[in-house]
C-alpha cells in the first residue's frame, strides 16, 4: 500500500494499522443483521459498540438514538467555531443476512485478512467505511488537538431494511442533526485506478407478496389440476412484471421520470466501461434489462424492478406431490428523479392486487421507501472533495451515478445543503452477497481521503450557524 | 365403530385392538422419510420394522429387498395349494417430507388417537394401509391356521420419490413375485358412507429444474435492471406452462391421451360430487384448472401439471436487496392412458430448455416416472372386491379414478392379472400435507375388508401355477 506521504493521516495510519484492524475484526464479529428479529441483541450490542468507538476517538455527546426498530448512534465535535462549516457524516452499523449460508469461503463473521482483503459481512456495507471516517477524526484531533470543520456522527442501524424510520429519527432530532453539509461514506468507485464519486442514487421500495390459494398444502395427485396453485399465483406474477422489451409493466411507472441533462448524459457517456470486465465481476454470461439502454444506464439512471425472492411449496431434494397452498414474492424496485416511492408503491400494489386471481389471497408489506437521491454537481463542497480525490488517487475522479439507494434523499431534504459521497467501495466486493470483502488498500486510501477532506472543506465552504 | 357382526375378523378387532393400536405408533414413531436423505437410516429401520411385522404375523420367507435406493420388504403364504389363487399385496413402508413442521397440531411422528383420528405422518399413506393388510393374515391364520388362497406382501420404500428402482426390483424378483393378481391398499374412497374402489391411477413424472444466472447473488441497486434473475427465469417457466385455457403448454403434451370409453364416462358421471364440500375439503375458495373440464375430470381422467416448489432468492423475513444467482423450480406432471413418462419427460425437457434465455445455465433432474395404471372392471376380482366392500359398507361401492399415482402400472404390467385396490383413506386425511390422518373407523372396517376379500377371491381366481 502506498499512501501519499504528504497527506496528513498517512503517518497515523502507519502507527495504528493494527489497533485498527483489530477494532474493525471485532465489529464485524457481531452479527447485526437488521433485517432478521432474532438478530435485533446483536443490532442493539453494534450500536452499543458504535457509541464506544465515537467516544474512544473523541467525539463527544455520543448517544444511542432509540426508534421504533433498530438504534442509531449520535456523537460530535463542534469547538471549530461557528465560521466553520458543519458536516455530518453518515454510515450504517447494520448488516445484510448471510443466507446462503454455503455459498461463503470463510465465516461470515469470523474476519481474517487475506491477500490483502478483509473478508466478512459489512467489510464495505458498511462497518468499514464508518471506521475509517471515525478514525480519520481520531487522527486528526491526536495530531493537532483540533478538527478545522465542526463534525456530527450519524449511524444507522435500519439501512439494510430501507430505513423504515430514519426519516423520522431526521425530524425528531433535526436541531441536533443541523448541518451544513452531509458526507455519506457507504458507496463505492469504479475501480482502484478509476476513483469517482456519487452523485445520484436511486431510490427504493420494497415489497413482500403473500399469496395463499388453499388452507394446508394439497396432494398433487388428489387436488392437483382443479385447484389454485399459489406457487403459481406469484410466478405469473413475476413473469408479468416486465413486458417483452424489458420494460417494468406497472402502468404509470416511468411517468414521473426526469430526463437527464446534457452534462449529465455527458459525464455518464465519460465513464470508461467494459462490458467483458464488468460482466466477468458479475459472474454472468450476459447482460439483461430494458430495450434501447446501455448496462450503465440501466443500472444507474433507469428504474427498474427486481424479484429479490420466491418462495412456494417444496425446496428440498427431490420432489414432493404437492399443491402449495402458500408462496412468497419479494420485489424490489429501484427509483430514479423525480419518482416518488409512495406513489408508485401504490401503482405497484394496485397492478399486483388486479391480477390476483379467484380463489387466492393476498397481503401486500410494503418494506422501506426511500426517494432518490441527487447531489448539485456545481456545489463548492462537491469541488473540495474532488480535488482531495485527485490528490490521494492521483487521478480526478469521474462522476457517477449509483444504482443503489439509501436514505440519502431524506438526508439532504431535510437537514438541507449536499450530500457528498466518499466510499471506496469496489464493484468486487460481493456487497449484499456471499463473500463480501473490503480491500484494505482502499480502506486506508479512504482514512486519508477524510483526514483530507475535513480541511478542504473548511476552505470552501461557510458555517451558517 | 360398528363393525358387520358376521364377519371374520370382527372379533380378533374386538380382542386385538389395543395391540393393533401399540403396533400402529410403533411403526409411525419412525421418521421414514425417502426423499431426504439424512433420512435414510429412519427408511431402514421401518423397512426392519416391517419385516419383523410380517414375520410376526405369520408369513414366511420374510426378507428385506435390496435396491440401489430404499429397501423394499418380502413375505409370503403359500400353503393354499396350486388351486388357489396367488394374491400380492403391494404397499409401501416409507412417508413424505413434513415441511413446513409448524402447521402440524401435533408432532408428525409422536401418534396419537383423538377425536377416533390417529394422527401422524404415514397414518393412512401408507403405514396404516399396510398394517390392516398384514393383521387380516394374522387373524385369519389364528382362527382357521390357514388362508383360502396364496398370499405375497411387497411393501416398498421409495414410493414418495416416484419408486425409481422399484420396476427394476419387479423384474429382478419376477418368479417369486409371479401372482395371479395384485391388491394395492393405498388408496382412498369417496367418502366414508360412500365406498369405492379405483380402477384407473394417473402417472407421474417429475423435474426438479435449477437454474443459474451468475455466480454469486448480486446487489440488486448496483447490478439490478441490466443482469439476469435467476428467479424471474423460473417464474417465466412456471408462467408459460399453461396456456390462457388452463391447458398444459408443452407441444405434444395431450397427443397421446386415450378418450374415455361410454362406460368409463358413466361411472363417472354416476359418482355423487358435491363441489362445495370437496372445496371446503381441501380449504379452497375456488376451483381452476383446464377449461370445459369437471372437477372430477380434472383430477382423475386428465392429465396435469403442478408446479411443486419454486425458490429463488431470499426467503427470510422482509426483504434483501439481491439479484438472486440461482433458483429452482420443482414440477410434477400427472399422466392417464395411454401417455408415456419417457416420451412426456422428453417433450417437456425439449421445452424447458427451447425457453431459457441467454445467460442462464439450466440442469434438469428427473425424478420418478410411473406410467398411468388402468384396471379392467369387467374381471371377476373385480366383482368379488365389490361385493365385499357391499357387504362391508352395506353399499355397493362406486368405481373410480384416482388422480394420484404409484407402482401399480409397473405392477400390473410385469407381474400380470389384475390391479385391485382395496384403500379406505377419505378426501380430508390430508395425505402429503401437515396434519395427516386416519380415521381409526375406517382402518378397521379395513381390516375387515382385507379378511373377507381373500374368501371371496378364492371363490372366483383360480390359481395359474
Amino acid at each position: 500500500m502506498r499512501l501519499p506521504p504528504d497527506a496528513r493521516l498517512t503517518p497515523f495510519v502507519e502507527t495504528d494499522h493494527d489497533r485498527i484492524v483489530a477494532l474493525l475484526f471485532d465489529w464485524l464479529r457481531i452479527p447485526s443483521i437488521s433485517a432478521q428479529p432474532d438478530h435485533a441483541p446483536d443490532v442493539r450490542r453494534s450500536a452499543e459498540f458504535t457509541a464506544d468507538l465515537l467516544r474512544d476517538a473523541g467525539l463527544e455527546h455520543v448517544e444511542i438514538l432509540e426508534t421504533p426498530g433498530a438504534p442509531s448512534v449520535y456523537g460530535d465535535w463542534l469547538h471549530a467555531g461557528s465560521e466553520a462549516p458543519t458536516a455530518l457524516v453518515y454510515g450504517h452499523h447494520d448488516v445484510q443476512p448471510v443466507d446462503p449460508l454455503e455459498l461463503w469461503r470463510d465465516p461470515p463473521f469470523d474476519p481474517e485478512i487475506r491477500d490483502g482483503e478483509c473478508r466478512a459481512r459489512g467489510a464495505v456495507d458498511d462497518k468499514g467505511q464508518v471506521l475509517y471516517e471515525v478514525e480519520a477524526i481520531r487522527g486528526l484531533l491526536r495530531a493537532d488537538g483540533a478538527l478545522p470543520v465542526n463534525v456530527k456522527f450519524l449511524i444507522e442501524g435500519e439501512e439494510e431494511v430501507g430505513s423504515p424510520h430514519f426519516e423520522a429519527l431526521l425530524r425528531r432530532e433535526q436541531d441536533r442533526l443541523a448541518c451544513d453539509l452531509v458526507v455519506v461514506s457507504d458507496t463505492g468507485m469504479l475501480a482502484a485506478d478509476l476513483p469517482s464519486t456519487c452523485v445520484a442514487m436511486r431510490g427504493l421500495v420494497g415489497f413482500d407478496i403473500r399469496v395463499r390459494t388453499a388452507t394446508t398444502d394439497l396432494h398433487s395427485g388428489l387436488f392437483g389440476g382443479a385447484v389454485p396453485n399459489s406457487a403459481r399465483v406469484v410466478a405469473e406474477l413475476a413473469a408479468a412484471l416486465h413486458d417483452d422489451e424489458g420494460r417494468v409493466a406497472v402502468p404509470g411507472f416511468y411517468d414521473a421520470v426526469r430526463a437527464l441533462t446534457p452534462p449529465e448524459e455527458a459525464s455518464l457517456t465519460a465513464v470508461p466501461f467494459d462490458e467483458a470486465a464488468w460482466m466477468a465481476q458479475a459472474g454472468v454470461t450476459a447482460t439483461a434489462g430494458e430495450a434501447g439502454r446501455t448496462v450503465l444506464e440501466r443500472v444507474g439512471s433507469r428504474p427498474t424492478a427486481e424479484i429479490v425472492g420466491i418462495t412456494g411449496g417444496y425446496g428440498g431434494e427431490g420432489i414432493k406431490t404437492i399443491v402449495p397452498a402458500t408462496a412468497d414474492l419479494k420485489v424490489a424496485l429501484r427509483l430514479v428523479p423525480d419518482q416518488d416511492p409512495d406513489d408508485i408503491a401504490e401503482r405497484f400494489e394496485s397492478w399486483v392486487r388486479q391480477r390476483v386471481p379467484a380463489g387466492a389471497r393476498i397481503e401486500i408489506a410494503r418494506e422501506g421507501g426511500v426517494a432518490p437521491a441527487h447531489t448539485p454537481v456545481d456545489h463548492p463542497a462537491v469541488g473540495a472533495l474532488c480535488r482531495v480525490l485527485e490528490r490521494i488517487w492521483g487521478r480526478a475522479p469521474l462522476l457517477t451515478r449509483e444504482g443503489g439507494s439509501g436514505p440519502e434523499e431524506a438526508l439532504g431534504r431535510i437537514l438541507g445543503g449536499p450530500v457528498l459521497f466518499l466510499g471506496v467501495g469496489l464493484p468486487g466486493d460481493h456487497v449484499h452477497a456471499p463473500n463480501e470483502r473490503m480491500v484494505m488498500a482502499q480502506f486506508w486510501r479512504g482514512l486519508v481521503d477524510a483526514g483530507e477532506l475535513w480541511h478542504e472543506l473548511a476552505a470552501v465552504v461557510t458555517g451558517r450557524r
